[in-house]
């Protein structure tokens, strides 16, 4: 999934992340909140209407960020206070506020609110971390149940066909730091509190990869294969090849936009700092074995002085040749696991 | 003409300006000889080739940068020494200069090299300036008929089906001040020359527009109908208009896009400056006489929100716009023109 940050994959017009093929994108509770806000947003429609995107929509609980941007936040058993990083105002976030907030957003996939556990975290701090979590996921689906009906599509578009009026999806996250048993636990009784779908959250925080992998790996068997399975912030082109293989259906990560912000171009022959003077006058396309509209009309020395020029159109071209190949990589993924069916 | 200074018009993809009708874009001569420079250019095949821009494109001589981006520039008879704006280095345009730079680069159209008189100046300083832009554009003439068949494209694009190796044009520019008899009297001796154009320069240089329309209604008639007729740098929507009805063929101007990157929109509503906030809820289209993908698809809302998000979309949405309005205004004066013949 495309991050679509603040109602907007930056710098990517959806009618490209259209023809691109992104069958869903995620957008930030904690920023959308803030600014424009979520009463305007759920006047206004919803966030699909209000970014005019018709395809899938997931919001993640607010949690992440509310813990990455704020070092002053306040964390108690009832939810975290918080400061706005745009003006430094006060806000708090309960499960039950951020289910609000997301109910109003109103994208089709949201997120239960948990603690996202620091890396490192002692024994001590990840058992009590995860206690919040678990708590906040008992009440994030509580105040889920008994509002869904809000969702500001509710009334234009539900019941089209169907005798169920259509409403969101809320998917429960594995939490637990680095610790095998504390995951097995957590997965154990969120999947008693059938949620719609599971994540895995917490990985990506700075542990090294194998440790990644292990959580994964301890965790995936333990969630039911008819629901989705997401792992959530990952990761480099390697990484969801692996995890999608292993049977993990969704993935986020804001590494194929902001890599491409910053000149970075993943490539069938790797990594390509574009930036770099070996490309000046380098007339192949920025991956010869890629199809992209980036690919298919400039070369490697434009983006290259694109970028050089601190010209706006360098962060287009590089971010949708980026999402063409993070992209690319699921779609042969997904062919490849329906062959061997 | 929309302006594309570094080889790009800023924050819109090719593929878009292609969709919008744009026939012919601008490139900045200063620009493009500082970076990637001109030989780069040249041996990658030319400015087409190296942007990927099909359709046509014209070059300024960089005469106006190197004096609006220059205090320290020194100016004879010779040509002018001036400083990079990026680095500091030293630099020196003569005529000569300018036109094997153009060439170079390989635009369709590219411009003698003039001395844009400031405004306002004297009777005496538009005199010598008149006398530099004089000799300068018989030297640009000169200089071209000597060397246009070393244009990159010569070779591989040239003569298909026709006996003459096809060449780029050479436009001279008016200058004069404001002057009306300096004026006519460079227009006299230009068309003496027998340009394959006529722009007039240095106007939109800070004078009232009055004065602007007087100038252009001076020279416009002694220039021949038969060949293009170029005001550069102008201007707002009504400007546009009214110089095209006196017979103006050609305009370019930075307006469009960069009144778009300070969140100024063009309509036919008049100016909408998009980050106010009575447009944090507008649902309506940014302009709703306007069928350009931004309005078919975005609320005024949307576009407000980017701005406020500084979300580099706001940029490429705001431009895309901008000039699908400049470029409708020119498309519904060629109509009403023709319907007139």
């Amino acid at each position: 999934m495309p991050v679509g940050t603040a109602g907007s994959v930056k710098a990517v017009p959806q009618d490209m992340l259209e023809s691109l093929g992104a069958q869903i994108i995620l957008g930030n509770t904690y920023h959308l909140y803030l600014r424009p806000g979520h009463e305007a947003v759920r006047r206004m429609g919803g966030l699909h209407r209000f970014m005019s995107w018709r395809r899938a929509l997931l919001t993640d609980s607010g949690g992440f960020q509310v813990f990455s941007l704020n070092e002053l936040r306040k964390v108690s058993e009832e939810g975290v206070r918080f400061r706005s990083h745009l003006d430094g105002s006060s806000h708090f976030f309960s499960p039950e506020h951020s289910i609000e907030v997301q109910i109003a957003l109103g994208a089709d996939i949201i997120m239960a609110f948990d603690e996202c556990t620091e890396y490192p975290a002692d024994r001590n701090r990840a058992e009590e971390s995860l206690r919040f979590t678990m708590a906040w996921a008992r009440r994030s689906l509580d105040h889920f149940r008994a509002h869904k009906h809000e969702v500001p599509w509710h009334q234009s578009e539900a019941g089209v066909g169907s005798d169920e009026p259509r409403t969101q999806s809320l998917f429960g996250i594995v939490q637990g730091g680095m610790y095998r048993d504390l995951r097995r636990q957590c997965a154990e009784q969120l999947v008693a509190m059938d949620f719609d779908g599971y994540a895995i959250g917490g990985l990506s925080v700075g542990e090294p990869r194998e440790l990644t992998l292990q959580m994964i790996s301890e965790v995936l068997p333990l969630l039911p294969a008819n629901k989705p399975r997401y792992v959530m912030g990952v990761g480099y082109p390697d990484e969801i090849e692996m995890y999608a293989r292993l049977g993990v259906d969704m993935m986020d990560c804001v590494l194929p936009t902001r890599a491409a912000r910053h000149a970075l171009l993943f490539t069938s022959e790797g990594r390509l700092n574009i930036k770099n003077k070996q490309f000046a006058e380098d007339q192949s396309p920025p991956d010869p074995a890629c199809d992209c509209p980036v690919c298919r009309r400039y070369t490697r020395a434009y983006l290259r002085h694109l970028v050089q020029a601190g010209e706006p159109l360098a962060a287009t071209l590089n971010s949708i040749h980026n999402l063409a190949f993070y992209l690319g990589i699921m779609q042969r993924v997904r062919a490849s696991l329906q062959a061997e069916c």
